[in-house]
């Protein structure tokens, strides 16, 4: 007999939850930041085709759903404390489902986050969740608060940088060859590493935060727009991995300027912070990269290495407009 | 020129929060629930064909949308705070997002809740809602609580019952005919009126409670699963409206006992309460009925009004069973 959708949440989905008062198993959850703490929520849905390919291994796609919602609360400067799961499926496929769970409690595990409710239902492979952090009240990192005169700074793993995930993308869809360092790559896409601890390392050091998801030109949009500033980036500056570094120039900036689905973060913080952003960094075991500055008038200016302008239209990577 | 994924989100879905630190526009939106109280979270996910037919009007879909997961903050006893979207669409369609999103505020509006966050994107549509509300410590209620010896009842409207949400289902379907109150059917089952009120009022009354979204039968087990009891229920008792009222019996017990998408609570209290029930009741302008009891012994016996069993088999709504 088939399982139903009670049996299922019961076999993949519940386990006690070990941080929160009340986890799977009743109509609501109960959470409770501790004293002085706000709560930070954040919501992605990834739909396939849209946000991962079909050939992605389950435990990898369960990694990476819960990831990009991790990496939002870092970019916050959130701890993460829990989740919930909704998850609509063409038909019960427990291979499917044993993976998935697999990979994301691995990464639940790894930040020792509670999934602590959630829905399943039959329908388009679709993956909601809605993630739960908490930060001292007045701490969050927002995308309001650069200011003239501050440094931009991104995060990257050490030797490598932007543009990967993008990169892999490209050689899937077969306009770049795949090549040496694949797999590599295909890492970066299929399962990102949110910044957790960097992200808590830098309340209080950065003046403002994203998470680099939809490419950093238009990530770093977001974050002018909401701070009423202007931008100046070096886009020789933009760290690249060995194997992005490898390609033509076009690409490599294309990749690494509006590449998006990088998850690293990317923040400003005042020249007088660079040794306190250097050692947040070192203590959350990533590497950091100075990019640009942050200007008092409107725009966002690209420059090479030499300081000249780059006229390359770069634009920010859309859910919508990349329609296939 | 086609309006991108951040317009839309601009356009339609950023008003500012009124009760929270931190709306939509950030990383994470923030909540801080008052001293004392924990926060309740629930995710309901809707997909097309399943939980919604693709006849209904955008603004009774986005009322549903947010009622079916104010109903679960209900069934807590959970006081509404703010709510995040998390959205798929096949294309930018204004038309719908303009009734969706009206229908969605009037709602929000009603209850006093902020959207503070979510997620739009291309893909089937889809609509995950995750809500969060506020109950006093210790004071929520959950599915674990019935005791032997406990009253079963549910709330539904002044003069109407249960079961109307699956009957307009029946008739869209072609097996029951359309007929007169065919308008207030359809009501039923796309507007469904979420229990708030009545909700806060049983804290401290009631020993259990749980919403009724997958039908009487279902969700009834659930609370004696959790609570390790048994149910009589009298399914002559279950209350109907004039329409149900005078369909024949088979469909008439079909409908109350496993109709699915009511949205009333069930919920049980000792017989000594049972004025305290009747004036929360009255105090959240709702009806409530006694149906039956509970059991030291684990098992749901149906029973009709002379108290002789009743042997149809009655199965709890399964999202994946009736796959189409």
């Amino acid at each position: 007999m088939p399982l139903g959708e009670f049996d299922l949440i019961a076999k993949y989905f519940s386990r006690p939850a070990r941080r929160s008062p009340l986890g799977v198993g009743d109509d609501c959850a109960l959470l409770a930041p501790a004293p002085g703490m706000q709560l930070a929520v954040t919501s992605d849905l990834l739909v396939e085709g849209r946000h991962f390919l079909s050939s992605v291994e389950p435990a990898r796609l369960g990694h990476k759903a819960l990831a990009v919602n991790l990496s939002d609360l870092a970019a916050c400067g959130a701890r993460p404390l829990a989740f919930t799961l909704a998850l609509a499926m063409p038909r019960v496929d427990e291979a499917f489902l044993e993976g998935f769970a697999r990979g994301l409690y691995a990464l639940a595990d790894a930040f020792d986050v509670d999934l602590v409710g959630g829905d399943t239902t039959a329908g388009p492979l679709a993956i909601g969740i809605t993630a739960f952090g908490e930060v001292p009240t007045g701490q969050a990192l927002l995308r309001s608060g650069a200011r003239a005169g501050d440094d931009i700074w991104v995060s990257h793993p050490p030797g490598g940088g932007l543009g990967d995930a993008r990169l892999a993308l490209e050689m899937f869809r077969g306009r770049v060859p795949v090549g040496a360092g694949f797999d590599r790559l295909r890492l970066a896409m299929e399962c990102p590493q949110p910044r957790v601890a960097l992200g808590v390392a830098l309340r209080g050091v950065a003046t403002s935060a994203i998470d680099l998801s939809d490419g950093l030109a238009g990530d770093l949009g977001h974050v002018l727009e909401r701070s009423a500033v202007g931008a100046t980036v070096d886009v020789d500056a933009l760290p690249t991995g060995p194997v992005l570094a490898a390609m033509p120039q076009a690409l490599r900036r294309e990749c690494t300027v509006s590449g998006g689905d990088d998850y690293e973060l990317l923040f400003t913080a005042p020249p007088a912070a660079r040794d306190a952003v250097r050692v947040a960094a070192a203590g959350a075991g990533v590497a950091v990269t100075r990019i640009g500055a942050i200007d008092a008038g409107p725009g966002l200016r690209w420059v090479d290495a030499a300081g000249a302008p780059v006229t390359a239209h770069f634009a920010a990577f859309d859910h919508f407009a990349e329609a296939g």
